[in-house]
């Protein structure tokens, strides 16, 4: 392979093997090596240093900010983060094992511990005075500033903007906002991105229980933690455990692995309908036509309910709808429910008269069938859409996360409900005649 | 209703009925009604801006931006904009009819036209007094500082911290960047919202065709772009056209009218099944033992397809995977396919040796009834991942959007022909016992 240069280099990366993209890397000049390495993510990051022979590996994770370095650790097995963490310097090595303590998906787990921390009682001169000095070392956001008391306690946050604005004799605790959004050590990574889009912010405080200023969530971190999560959705929704990883990057015992459960949960409970359908076995045998028409009804309550959970899955999650909402979703499904379900069952009906009309397919009581298709079209799709709808306040009452009542959940759910509705319209308008 | 303060409107905002909105805003003291207002999103602040008399409408929409006030105003009727744009003073009127040219979703709707520029020969003194006096002005961003030659075309970008760190009389075009990443005016939201993840960027530089600056993206509309790129996708994939508003405002009409043509779609789309039964309706009358294990077979195939696109869409939404990258796909696909189906089969196969043995439902040949159910699961789920992962990559070359391969669609392709799979197994291990 020709040596590439850093943004070549960049562009194929995820293209390479791992040997290609070792040999690439080492190729690339002191500089532009800092640089690219600056621009990988944690796990790429992660990847080169394990490869990396002892003495360059201290020399790249020292040149990492304590939460990069801890995102670097928790990329790696067990057995090989107490080796890293020796490498670091004592001070960044206290840090990041603090920082190790948290989850990945908390305040915590995301925060920079180098900000910029003020006296309330330095005038604006002096303060920018201050951050000229401490931007020269790896502090890595002065876009606030925040002052704090002796005791690291978090008092008011001031913007650069709001320093230049102000008289350079000012105090800084004249300027400074107090009416502050801050976020505890535990805040789950979702909520706080929620607060970064309600209140367009650049960065939040990280305090403690007692006011203690701990670090700084940064925006760039949320973009991450938005896209993240939302693809943690969109896995589940689709009937996927969560792949937590790029989809080319996955071994594929990993791959079955995630996704026979859920398919085999969905099968077991599938595997309901063949018992349903023994019920009506003997209409069955009785008007063979009542099984031409079963995938169609049966798969329109489904998609129905797959809609349904769809929508109220992702307005739960984007907090446009919360559990005191419930009746209020239930009514408003419900006339959607019926209104989807009399225009399928209209064009079911039609479909039934039209193919009597042209192929003779359905016999002397075509008509009658025609309205058990409709009828039952109705029920299913009005049923299959309030279970759609109602399965996720269900699960978020106990607890559980509504992205699991996943599209292809409430479809086996509305099958077998959706037979048993099918054959009871059956029953009811074709006794006499076929049944 | 009391008069609430304004953390507490915040609060309860959404519940409000508009009327109330009014109400309560109207309380509220002329300091918090402006930093509420500047909190709410665009579609809020239109909202009130309609319900006020007009001189007053005058004083809110001029305390926006440019890109502010034309959000407002893309989110009012056509026939209220004119009336709106009068309102501003001709400065803010030009940038706005500027900004509203460009469609919502490209950078050029979204960008903000304030900007702080500097001249190249400029030095860092200077640099850092004149951006203190223009923080003074309504400037959005001051993250990062543009170097702009006479013609407004940008040479360098420079942070806040480059400056702080550099000797007060090196001159600006020595210490800025010029390894540039910009964006076209036209560029779409969500390749600009990767551009952002993937750099960890505070703010983009929006170029014309001759490299002159435009405006700038900052993170935080970013982060709502990838909240409503994922939203959008979330929708596609569980059948629904994108909803373009809160779950709980749409109207009836309009939450019918979106579901109610995927619906129908996928509705005459499973008619096929339908005429596909009626083939094998011979089939069904010798063996109606068959129907009972119909709805099994072909919703595993259809979750199964589910599944592999919801996989594939999203990984390619996030650029994990390439149109180039399709038979790699297609090759792993296949053998999870083929994993998953032996493993559904088994489960099949066991259902049915069990329950004949507790209750002996299925009869003489129930084995060849299990081996059938069973071979058909492997086909059924093996060429229901083959289309689901598949299907996002044809609709790509053509130029599609992939999400529209919703799982749904998947499932109804993989129906019809799950169905010739089954009777075909049926047909040919039963051959001389059942059939």
């Amino acid at each position: 392979m020709p040596a590439l240069n850093r943004k070549e280099l960049r562009l194929v990366w995820s293209d390479l093997s791992q040997d290609e993209q070792v040999g690439s890397f080492k190729k690339l000049s002191a500089i532009e090596a800092g640089r690219f390495f600056a621009d990988l993510d944690a796990r790429e990051q992660a990847k080169i240093i394990l490869t990396l022979p002892l003495k360059e590996r201290r020399l790249w994770l020292r040149a990492l900010d304590p939460d990069d370095a801890a995102d670097v650790i928790q990329e790696t097995h067990e057995k090989e983060r107490a080796a890293l963490l020796e490498m670091l310097d004592m001070t960044t090595r206290s840090e990041v094992i603090a920082l190790l303590t948290y989850a990945e998906d908390v305040a915590g787990g995301l925060m920079n511990t180098r900000y910029v921390g003020l006296r309330p009682d330095m005038n604006v001169d002096e303060a920018i005075s201050y951050i000229r000095r401490r931007a020269r070392e790896q502090v890595e956001t002065i876009y606030y500033i925040y002052v704090l008391d002796h005791e690291q306690r978090l008092l008011g946050i001031a913007s650069m903007r709001d320093l230049f604005q102000a008289a350079p004799d000012q105090k800084v605790q004249d300027i400074m906002k107090t009416q502050l959004i801050t976020v505890s050590e535990h805040m789950d990574q979702e909520e706080i991105s929620h607060l970064f889009a309600e209140h367009s912010l650049i960065a939040l405080p990280v305090i403690d229980t007692d006011g203690r200023m701990k670090g700084v969530v940064t925006v760039d971190d949320i973009v991450d933690v938005v896209t993240e999560e939302a693809t943690e959705d969109i896995q589940k929704i689709g009937g996927v455990e969560a792949l937590d990883a790029p989809y080319l990057e996955i071994s594929l015992m990993e791959m079955i692995r995630k996704r026979a459960g859920w398919l085999t949960i969905l099968f077991v409970g599938e595997m309901l309908t063949a018992s349903t359908m023994q019920l009506y076995e003997h209409e069955l045998a009785k008007a063979v036509v009542l099984a031409l028409f079963l995938p169609l009804i049966i798969s329109s309550g489904g998609n129905a309910g797959s809609q349904a959970s769809t929508l109220v899955i992702r307005a739960m999650a984007l907090g446009e709808v919360k559990l005191r909402d419930v009746w209020r979703v239930i009514k408003r499904e419900a006339a959607v429910g019926l209104s989807l379900g009399c225009i399928l069952a209209f064009i079911g009906l039609l479909r039934v008269v039209i193919w009597q009309g042209m192929f003779k397919t359905y016999g002397e009581y075509y008509f009658q069938i025609g309205l058990v298709v409709a009828g039952s079209v109705v029920g299913v799709v009005l049923w299959g859409t309030l279970c759609g709808s109602f399965l996720p306040f269900v699960l978020r009452k106990f607890g559980l996360d509504p992205a699991s009542a996943s599209a292809p959940f409430v479809a086996t759910l509305a099958d077998v409900t959706g037979l048993i509705i099918y054959f009871s319209v059956a029953s009811a308008l074709l006794r006499g005649t076929l049944l």
